[in-house]
């Protein structure tokens, strides 16, 4: 299988330096928002820790407090409470991550959980409730009302977007609307989110708030794009990462639909039978690939996601040209041409 | 078996009508928070107000926002603040509920799920996210900083309980006072919410924050031990309700650890079987019973309430002798002395 996007050598470096510039440019902050990441996760409640530390150690990237902590910095802010609001996003985001790992009853009587198998789905969604309700906490030490309106807003834009998610899963009829509506909810309006904050916490007028919450609203649907997407690179499965979890699980990403939509009725009667049906058998994966593979279905998407990025570039126009503003628009580049 | 409580039938009468006495009290306003559970809960996502508005239908007393709408009226409160934040406390707690609700891997592999059948674990979830973020933004709307501060911290307290009580689940050596620790957070800390509110909204002095507070936090905490009680009760039996779900989920209750401290060797040997290993027989529910009642530890387990009671009672002294103060102070006897 072909690789998805040909770069030169120079353009994938810059690309991967991407992340550590901007990480780089509020490190000193990061460092603080991590300390209080580990100090209000705790609890007297020793599995809540160790629980929550398995999972916020096995964070990733932290892309969205470093969002919260860049778009600060864009507007200028000089101020500590950023730090706390950073927390508040990453404990926003990790609950959502704890409660999407729950597995479902019908799912279990499939065979067995394959995530959340350490410490079951009871624990999980209690000491997600738990982060969540420790950020709400951490938003009212800092006090803003306004923040609170925006997280609490976003949280259940979340909810809704994932109940939405569970709707759409299995059904290989799902449209590419109803899909971009729950990415929309379930993944960007907390990039979003994330990013507005900046410019509260700065006191700048409504038009940056705005101009931020579009960067981070498209900027987040177009890592929830390259994400489906990534989970059927061929790259991908190269670097020796799992692949195939959304096809596993019955999820319809836009890959998927582009290639339903785009395919002969051999191939939809393949889909219903491993989406609709969820009847999937050896080789049925590899099958998939190579039908988007023929339809250039996960190039297309990566199109796509090109879309929302041109929108998130455009929306820090109004800004000065400081340094992480570069790194702010570097990242959109990142986060589409990204391999992990 | 014998009745747990004797009680003279004029007693029993009084206290049939406590709750309906204090509904009436509050019967204009619960019908506005009724209108306004119905409307925030519902969302463009058909799956969301199907699953709360199910939920919330058969959610018995309404017993936590009544408390709110009563404990403002007894602090002279004549807005309508306290519409929205009862809607809030029963938001709350119906998020806890789905969430309680949710089955464990571990759980499924030991026989089919009885909870929670009807929409599966991951709808459950989402669906109490939704709602727990939806309880924030009407705090938001009402604006009250203090507020959302006693709310999210009842709520980060409530997560904490749930998950200690995941931890003394199948462990026989369960203490009392880890019991107790369990039921102030789980149950206590949002009737201990829900009454102070109350003071809250009618800008009453700390003191009367603190009086409800005592008062909503007693009377929590008698409220669920009696309702351990009752999961044991013969004369539950005897109305035809559904008995044995702790003991079939291995939860320690008091009136268990009651049994345990008190019982022989070999009645240690059954709990340990029973609970511990999650070893369950026919009649062994019946076996469980009865080494209660040779220990009295039900009717022990209500005199614990009663002294809970007591303190809820004098919490109330401050108050002046309005109306809906008898009511409150009836519903702590309902509360003890209830068959439902």
């Amino acid at each position: 299988m072909a690789t998805i996007i040909p770069l030169d050598i120079n353009r994938r470096k810059s690309i991967a330096t991407a992340l550590s510039n901007l990480t780089a440019l509020v490190a000193d902050d990061m460092n603080a928002v991590n300390q209080l990441i580990i100090q209000r996760m705790n609890s007297q409640v020793a599995l809540i820790p160790h629980l929550a530390g398995h999972i916020i150690a096995a964070g990733g990237k932290r892309l969205r407090p470093i969002l919260t902590l860049a778009c600060s910095q864009l507007c200028g802010y000089a101020g500590k409470r950023h730090h706390k609001l950073a927390a508040c996003v990453e404990f926003i985001h990790t609950a959502t991550l704890l409660h999407d790992d729950v597995v479902d009853a019908s799912d279990l009587r499939r065979g067995g959980p394959s995530a959340n198998a350490l410490f079951g789905n009871q624990a999980s969604v209690l000491v997600g409730d738990f982060l969540f309700s420790r950020s709400f906490e951490l938003m009212v030490e800092d006090g803003s009302i306004d923040v609170l309106r925006i997280l609490s807003h976003a949280s259940s834009v979340i909810a809704e977007g994932e109940v939405l998610q569970l709707t759409t899963t299995n059904d290989s009829t799902t449209s590419e609307q109803a899909y971009l509506e729950v990415v929309r909810a379930k993944t960007a309006e907390l990039f979003a989110a994330a990013c507005r904050i900046g410019a509260v916490v700065a006191s700048r007028p409504a038009s940056e708030e705005e101009a931020l919450r579009t960067f981070g609203l498209n900027l987040g649907i177009a890592f929830q794009i390259i994400d489906d997407v990534l989970d059927y690179s061929a790259e991908q499965a190269r670097l020796g990462k799992t692949i195939g979890d959304d096809f596993r699980e019955g999820k319809v990403s836009l890959p998927v639909i582009l290639a339903i939509h785009r395919g002969s009725e051999a191939e939809r009667g393949f889909w219903h039978r491993t989406l609709d049906d969820a009847d999937q058998r050896e080789g049925d994966l590899r099958h998939a690939q190579d039908i988007m593979h023929r339809h250039n279905t996960l190039r297309d998407s990566i199109d796509r996601a090109r879309h929302y990025g041109a929108i998130a570039r455009d929306a820090l126009g109004f800004f000065p040209d400081v340094p992480v503003k570069q790194a702010l628009l570097d990242i959109i580049d990142f986060t589409i041409e990204r391999e992990f």
